[in-house]
């Protein structure tokens, strides 16, 4: 046991932060779940561990690669990978129990054994919300999913942000409109206009067989800019005769109209043709959401629309609605490119040092800031004054109050602002009146 | 795909709730948090899956054969099974990034492949404080734990608990006194005694070669009882002399004193010379907690001083108190034991009902009310008016706004309470007002 060590360390593509970087972590989180309750939706948790037969069912792809899979006993198991399909089990299974339109948010890691590579992580939070419907779900909730996520980065300090929204039945109408049968295969391909360029994009679709004509007229649509309006007016000049088409145009018309008497603000959405979400299951709106000045960072929170949660669960038909934020990733683009400081403050709104003689009378002070509901760490060691000022240095705790001889006679104490250095003598009810409204 | 449906269900041992449940268990897990952050506890978060070599780099026991360990690619990994052991890696690997002593709090799940068995849980969730001293910890730090055991289980709603108290320097000391070479073992057996009886641990104590006259005294020693006060007195009276015993009697001395300074009631926590605390690591003032009317939960929460945390990582020494609050147990306990109802509010305040027509003012109400953070709800489909307060009803919702013609026309809208049905003519501002106060 003695003399062997183990070197203390984690695995590559798990994030770790130090107690400054994770107050601000939780606060992002805090205020991500403040803004999902604020709009009515419920919590639920579930396990991480689940049965592979269920979390697996589905099958194939590149998700399943990724999976932690693993036997205990003789029970296959696995870590989950999103928070989508446990709630997909979580309604089919607990279907009698919940009350639709169901919204529930979830917010939890997920584990994926991605290649390890810089910003990519293994472990990290999603913030989910979705609303399911029993049998139906109107599209009015469509719009209103853009006005929690406005919500919720306004309130976490971000202004200029785009929604890019769009609908699939638009492209899908569209290409079958072009004579174009499998939809989804152009779909993925414009959905990697960003990443690939146009001229790689024209590339993919020639090896799908698609006409130069065609070709020429996809890329004329995805290309159609303008105002909201402006985009919705070219779009029904199209005069495209393709009954999706038409619903697509009617869904995006509606869901833009109620977006903004939800309040979001017209700069902080847009209607965006290139948007497809690559993912199968979305089938009509799409959205994406970038900070403006930071393109780079790619879409912080994107979502959709799906005409069937739970298929692989059961039998009723479960449409909904939802969007995902990828927290740890966030944190870590904007941490990576000096967005978030980490010059936080500590919880704690005080740190009382005692003198040597009156951790007493310095107990019975926290036990009075803390009845006011004041965030207070007594310094409880002995030691030198200097070394207990260097101690709340460190901790970022905006007061100390000294507690001593003078201090206890004269029922008078030095609150200490420890970022001016400034003092005032104050009595404690006094300082407890100061620090509440602070 | 279609028509091959898998069961939804979850592995046994795992806890999943409604979202009823979810959210008094989530008002538990912030009221626990709220208190560690009260007394200057900073948040971490650890990797759930970490490196097998370093999580069980202790190896051996009782735990390693529950842990869910596995590999994926040539990587043996693991499942964290405490919160302590993420604990002492963190600390050594962010030796020189922290602030000692350190205080630290740490909510999140564990995992153990325990026996399947009703209430035991092979992902629950740890709620740990811990404070680590730098080379030393004062003694006061240890009186200061139970004053946030008993701040975290009042704020919960707990009037009638104990915290109970013993030093296992006392425990050491006497029987080292007795010439009993190995007090670990005897300590093991006393601690058994509520679980296995008195006639058992004589029985065990027998094994172990312990004269008959040792044994009387060892059990007429823990049946030490009295007010603390009295308790301390017949511990000195007893004149024990061995050095370890009385450098345990000086910190419970110690620790007893300075618990009630930190304004914990007299009611509220009593030495009990039983509690030895079966894991080997603690080395003086150890922690039970008990509900005074349901002893048969057993304790809610427990824990106690070590003298070095991460002997296995690193050579500095890091003395250190903490406790932890099973959470998941707690709660699945006190639901068995009806203590807790979930007759609970949904997490908004109103629904906003909208006859056919009114969408766009219901939208509008919604953003006046959530503008001065008033957590609301709309209801989005559409449908005939029992249906939306049936659903209402459903969500236990506390209030209901009907918006139709004539609440439009007039200004004046329906506040219904939900639970009384009671009705009130309000503009939306009376009605910002009156629910902003409630």
């Amino acid at each position: 046991m003695s003399g062997s060590i183990v070197k203390p360390s984690i695995l590559p593509g798990f994030m770790e932060l130090v107690p400054s970087e994770q107050i601000l972590f939780n606060q992002m989180m805090d205020t991500i779940r403040k803004n999902y309750e604020k709009f009515g939706f419920l919590p639920i948790d579930t396990p991480v561990i689940e049965k592979s037969e269920v979390l697996l069912a589905k099958g194939g792809g590149e998700t399943e690669k990724q999976v932690y899979r693993f036997e205990k006993g003789s029970t296959d198991m696995s870590l989950r990978f999103d928070l989508t399909v446990p709630l997909a089990r979580y309604v089919s299974q607990h279907y009698s129990e919940l009350n639709f339109p169901f919204r529930r948010y979830h917010i939890g890691k997920v584990y994926r054994g991605e290649r390890n590579q810089r910003g990519r992580f293994r472990e990290f939070y999603q913030c989910d919300i979705d609303i399911i419907g029993n049998g139906s779900l109107d599209i009015v909730n469509d719009a209103e999913i853009p006005a929690v996520i406005y919500s919720t980065f306004k309130d976490l300090g971000f202004d200029s942000f785009t929604i890019k929204i769009n609908n699939r039945k638009l492209l899908k109408g569209f290409f079958g409109s072009l004579g174009i049968e499998d939809g989804t295969i152009t779909l993925r391909i414009i959905d990697k206009l960003e990443k690939i360029g146009i001229e790689n994009v024209k590339k993919e679709l020639r090896e799908q067989n698609i006409s130069e004509q065609n070709i020429e007229k996809i890329l004329e649509f995805i290309s159609i800019k303008g105002t909201n309006k402006e985009i919705i007016t070219s779009l029904k000049e199209l005069g495209v005769e393709n009954q999706i088409f038409n619903e697509g145009l009617v869904e995006l018309e509606t869901v833009t109209k109620y977006i903004s008497i939800f309040g979001v603000a017209e700069e902080n959405y847009n209607i965006d043709l290139t948007i497809a979400r690559g993912l199968d299951y979305y089938t009509g709106t799409v959205y994406e959401t970038f900070l403006d000045e930071h393109p780079e960072i790619g879409s912080i929170c994107s979502g959709g629309r799906y005409d069937d949660l739970a298929t692989y669960y059961t039998k009723q038909k479960l449409p909904g609605v939802g969007i995902s934020i990828g927290l740890t990733r966030l944190f870590y683009q904007l941490r990576e490119a000096n967005i978030i400081s980490f010059k936080e403050e500590s919880l704690c709104k005080v740190l009382i040092i005692p003198m040597k003689g009156y951790m007493e009378k310095a107990i019975e002070i926290g036990n009075v800031l803390r009845k006011v509901d004041i965030y207070t760490q007594i310094y409880l060691e002995s030691g030198k004054i200097g070394k207990k000022f260097n101690y709340g240095d460190k901790l970022n705790v905006p007061y100390a109050i000294v507690v001593g001889e003078e201090e206890v006679k004269n029922n008078s104490y030095s609150l200490r602002n420890m970022e001016t250095g400034e003092q005032e003598n104050l009595s404690i009810e006094e300082i407890a009146n100061l620090l509440k409204n602070k």
